[in-house]
């Protein structure tokens, strides 16, 4: 099998650009990524994208040859939808393919426009990834769903709306580097306390907002990488999925996510690595209870005590394991179908010593990005490590 | 590599069911590929489920794992959207991944309800597979575009609406015998020409009806069809994906398809046979042309001879070739995410003479799949062949 490179990645800035259109968003992120990568158009065998609500945003299904012109590709092209973890199926696929020998060269990424809705389009838009008949109809959206998973973790586990403000301001000083970031500003745990709340225990600040914007990533296989020279140090040497029951109603635990434990367990086979051999982690925070529970899920933090991560350091900038040195959905922005693209692309530049974090994590060689999909009915894991 | 075998069909009837969710169909429709695979629900390893206008139809978007649910199976689902060839995209995907030895067992399918948005609302949401800011905008919906395609193809090779009537005579014989069929019902060549034109040349008997249904796989590797002595005689030996411009005025030729004679040609070199070895083919016929231009792009027929193929009976039940002995889209009906994996179904009923129409095959080996999106700016190509 062969290995998989990420020759290249491009990022637009992820914030409020509601006149902008998702083609013109992804054509901007795969000019960056096919610049960064050296490989030209030509040589790409397939595209993988990823969105989740063009058909209401944008009145556009069919995104996938639509997104491979926009991109310059003459390729076969398919349009993934997860919901939120959309992108992180297609990177998923797009590994598969490439390590099996099916294509030499990938195009993958996604781009969601979303603001175009307004705040109380874009959040009945969101609830498709809910069960319409179960959970939309009965009112349910997506900060109620979380704060229910919020309720149910302090239940057992204990913690609070302080600990989760420690993750809310850590994802933002992580952000004030990052120049795509939709903010850039550093906000204190009382900023977060005395925010209006949005479901209880929830507030306005910790939850990502509503963002425009596309990531693009130029894939190829080791052998293409080493043939062409390629500068593409950093290698995705784990992929896994999980899915679970749709609605909350039909889980076990509503403080659990097992799908994101299985899709984690099986990339770390895939790598051949243990979670302590993580250096630093990219996971899908949305809301703040969704890092604690992503840290859980993925062995990164035992049970019962990612909720202190944040608060006690471990997964800060200069922690043990440094989590979302990008800023998270939460400060970086959540374009939702290329969220999961963007993730990868912020763990191969953190990894090359390529992105302003780096200082952080100087010795770093092993990152994970974690993607989920509704309450986390799915969910993609992806190891990278550094090859030289 | 391994094999990849065809363990199990399952199809509902196609038809109007508006009253009848995606979920309850393709459950419907899994429940039958279960039984009759033999392969139990516990060893489904992932699910690849495709459906095109879920967010307008029903309000519901990450329909994977709701459609794992609805299956009874507890696996990581992707939703596969590639417009009307969803479900091509996602048995492709399933049959990389099962003869790269990734999964043994994958539930592939589809379901689209269509009828409840009524024929103004279907037809509308239909359009969303065009390009949105080119081609809806300025008022294009699919019977248009495949009536300009008809045109210049009369325009450049010949033929009129009576060649392109036989083709839905032809498909409705073919369906007389299939009781899952929207129509079971002979038409004559007059009652074609005589019915209402809905975009000239096309009338309202040269185009597809709009339809509820769902198609269900259970694929496996041939490890896991021969560990479990499964009763699976067809494989799937050969898969290829072509993409293309996605607005009309951006081809060269409005007459050719060239994203499904690239699949063709990688499908062909794939199972590594030659077109002329193909025995029986399920073509993507939305509309009476788009069956003539299937021919040609997979060299079943040379350029400019697809015309005359079913008027001279090349291509009818005790022809040459049979092509739609299903019914075909035509007749048997297009529930849009359904319509990829049912051919498949078609293909290996036929190719293991457990299908009404067998008697028109009796020595057939090979099948071919032809799966198409929008005006062909996607396809996919399936080889199916008898193994014992």
């Amino acid at each position: 099998m062969s290995d998989v490179r990420v020759a290249g990645t491009g990022l637009t800035p992820f914030g409020n650009t509601p006149d902008r259109t998702g083609r013109d968003l992804f054509a901007e992120a795969t000019i960056a990524a096919f610049e960064d990568s050296g490989v030209p158009r030509e040589d790409v065998d397939a595209v993988f994208y990823g969105n989740f609500m063009g058909e209401l945003a944008e009145h556009q299904g069919h995104q996938g040859p639509l997104m491979a012109e926009a991109a310059g590709v003459r390729a076969p092209a398919t349009r993934y939808e997860s919901a939120c973890a959309s992108a992180g199926t297609a990177v998923r696929d797009a590994v598969l393919q490439l390590r099996n020998g099916e294509i030499d060269v990938a195009l993958v990424g996604g781009a969601e426009r979303m603001t175009n809705l307004g705040t109380a389009g874009a959040t009945e838009a969101l609830a498709i990834a809910a069960d319409d008949l179960w959970e939309v109809r009965a009112g349910a959206t997506f900060p109620g769903a979380y704060a229910l998973m919020a309720r149910a973790y302090f239940e057992e586990y204990g913690g609070d709306r302080t600990d989760l403000a420690h993750v809310a301001v850590k994802n933002h000083e992580n952000a004030l580097t990052n120049e795509k970031a939709q903010y850039q500003s550093e906000i204190s745990v009382d900023d977060v306390l005395e925010a209006p709340l949005v479901s209880e225990p929830l507030g306005l600040y910790d939850s990502c907002p509503l963002s425009d914007g596309a990531a693009a990533l130029v894939l190829t296989s080791q052998e293409y990488a080493d043939e062409h020279d390629l500068d593409a140090p950093v290698a995705i040497t784990g992929s896994g999925q999980g899915g679970d029951r749709m609605a909350l109603h039909g889980r076990a635990h509503l403080a659990r996510t097992p799908a994101a434990r299985e899709a984690g367990a099986e990339a770390y086979v895939d790598a051949g690595i243990e979670p302590s051999d993580v250096d630093l982690a990219e996971v899908h925070d949305c809301f703040t209870i969704a890092e604690v529970l992503a840290l859980e899920a993925l062995d990164l933090e035992p049970i019962g005590e990612g909720i202190s991560a944040a608060r006690d350091g471990r997964t800060t900038a200069n922690g043990e394991t440094p989590v979302n040195l990008s800023g998270g959905l939460k400060a970086k922005g959540h374009p939702v179908g290329a969220t999961g693209a963007s993730q990868i692309a912020e763990v191969a530049k953190l990894l090359s010593r390529d992105h302003p974090n780096s200082e952080h994590v100087e010795d770093a060689r092993i990152g994970l990005a974690h993607n989920a999909g509704g309450t986390v009915a799915s969910a993609t894991v992806h190891v990278l490590e550094v090859t030289r």
